[in-house]
């Protein structure tokens, strides 16, 4: 997805600190190739390993912790947790490439693409590292906070782990698997997508030493967002249009991802049905132009976008909801619902 | 290599609380295959995630930090910090086994060969993460200390990452290539396997509160015993009696590993000898029996056994002067000294 311009003018004032400080801890004295790899993935160089001008990641979970503690008043607590949270998520994009099989990631090939799947896995491997660095350097600034911050990143980080392992075991069942429900799904996003979001936000409350209600208040607007955000991701992915996203059509349905609304529709069929769809999704390769048709027609007639999109208003409702109940400025909450509105524009294009 | 029983009874007093501290790690509640399969790996589970008895691993690395740390009258401390180590051990190991294709590791077949390359990934990236919440611990027992450890561990874990970087960048080139040199090679055997050593050693001071010297002797002793150690194994993988050592005989000859033997002779033979023997261990593919045969006669004709087995000596003999130096009774020091001769035993057992 296209990085809305909106949450890069919010975050315009918090990016570039992290991306400071995730350079200092890329070159560290240490000369070995398995850094610029990294400095490559995370967009400072090319694939010769020289540097890249004027690309710049929207760093949103990064972004967003530092904003939140800006918001508390305590900006200068949160960098070296944000830039942890930051070097984290891109390792596990490298490791979720290889296992994907994508040869390409925010329009450049990805990791493994260019130079195997074993130095994916040590770059990777050795990231995570990096994240761990990053957050002994808060222990240290911080004892207290930063502590606490560092046990609640360390369990979300093994909940992602958990997601990212969810994810492969969703992606290898059949659609009529009964492993695959909207429960199971819900679950692995959770852990894979909306969890992070949540850790970002509420990380800013535990370094700026907020109220345990206010850091519960942050978790639930986080993850949420996260969910919702990933949903929507769901939607772009089958229903978006190649001009406006970045992404090839149908792309989902081509692969036969198992996304909520295929696992929804599946669920609805009635038994003829469910075999015929079963039959077309659970075979090998990708699928044709026609079955393509087919899959979008049915998820057409279950109204199974509608579905999703409605789960996504509840997922922004509980987002919002937690935003109006935080003890920040009125001009504070109204950012925090415009990046949600920017991030998961009210629009349902897939009639359009 | 089988595990000696002098070790195994030295350490019987150790090993058990870790595997109790580890076996608390994955059971947490969490009820996800991902974690039976660390478990099978660690040797606490079978293929079908049945209970195993008497499968005892020899837990090295953690057994020296406990025993050390007892040493210096405080082996209570030391158990987060010696359990970080052992699971951040066996987390290289699997990915290890993916980047090397091995398909058995301690007689069972490894992760990735049981449930795919992805699993193996993901089941790694969990075990690292695992790692660190042990960390965490340390730091919330022993503030100081703890945090001392934690930079020290995740540095040392930093350096492990960039050893297996290095292996792999070593395994892609030719014999010929001038990256394949004695120093290269030591670089990446010392981060890989001395490293880990020198440090479960270090980390038994840093833990228990040594002096700076304490714990520099601690570093020395334990790092050239990882390389001792490393070295043999290139011997014994080269020489080795496959009724003696488990190993399939001359199997790093016949998989074209560029261990330091093999480099040893490359740079001493002449141009004409270099060159045939290049285009013997330069193509694809096992080396055939004949081809085995003729690596070994070169390999003894250049006494290269030797050489290897002279840097043995010089490290071992590092270690012991680091022993003899450690402010501990001289039973301790015996003890330490043993631990050394049961590892690499003295004999020169490829001339019998």
């Amino acid at each position: 997805m296209e990085k809305p311009k909106e949450i890069l003018e919010i975050f315009k004032n918090y990016t570039p600190s992290v991306d400071k400080e995730i350079k200092l801890l890329l070159t560290r004295g240490r000369n070995l190739p398995i850094y610029d790899m990294m400095s490559y993935f995370l967009g400072y160089l090319d694939e010769n390993f020289k540097k890249v001008k004027g690309y710049g990641g929207k760093h949103f979970r990064s972004g967003l912790c530092l904003l939140l503690s800006d918001f508390y008043g305590k900006k200068e607590n949160a960098l070296e947790v944000a830039t942890s949270i930051e070097v984290f998520h891109n390792f596990t994009l490298i490791h979720d490439d290889i296992e994907d099989c994508d040869p390409m990631r925010r329009g450049r090939p990805t990791v493994w693409k260019l130079w195997g799947i074993n130095h994916g896995i040590n770059t990777g491997d050795a990231q995570l590292v990096l994240a761990n660095i990053e957050l002994s350097k808060a222990v240290k600034k911080y004892p207290k906070v930063g502590l606490i911050s560092q046990e609640f990143l360390n369990e979300r980080y093994l909940e992602v782990a958990e997601g990212q392992y969810l994810d492969f075991v969703l992606s290898e069942k059949s659609i009529s698997d009964s492993f695959i429900t909207e429960k199971n799904y819900m679950e692995m996003i959770t852990k894979k997508s909306g969890v992070l979001v949540g850790t970002a936000a509420k990380t800013a409350g535990i370094i700026t030493n907020q109220n345990k209600k206010e850091c519960n208040l942050l978790w639930e607007y986080g993850l949420n967002l996260g969910l919702a955000y990933q949903l929507n991701d769901d939607l772009i992915s089958i229903w978006g249009r190649a001009e406006k996203t970045g992404k090839v059509e149908a792309k989902d349905i081509e692969e036969r991802k198992k996304t909520l609304p295929v696992i929804y529709l599946y669920q609805n069929l009635d038994e003829k049905l469910k075999n015929k769809f079963a039959k077309i999704y659970d075979s090998e390769g990708i699928l044709s132009h026609d079955e393509i048709s087919e899959v979008k027609s049915l998820l057409s007639e279950n109204l199974a976008h509608d579905y999703v999109w409605a789960k996504i208003r509840k997922y922004l409702e509980k987002s919002e909801k937690a935003i109006q109940a935080l003890s920040i400025t009125e001009n504070q909450k109204n950012t925090l619902v415009l990046i949600n509105k920017a991030l998961i524009p009210d629009m349902k294009w897939w009639n359009a």
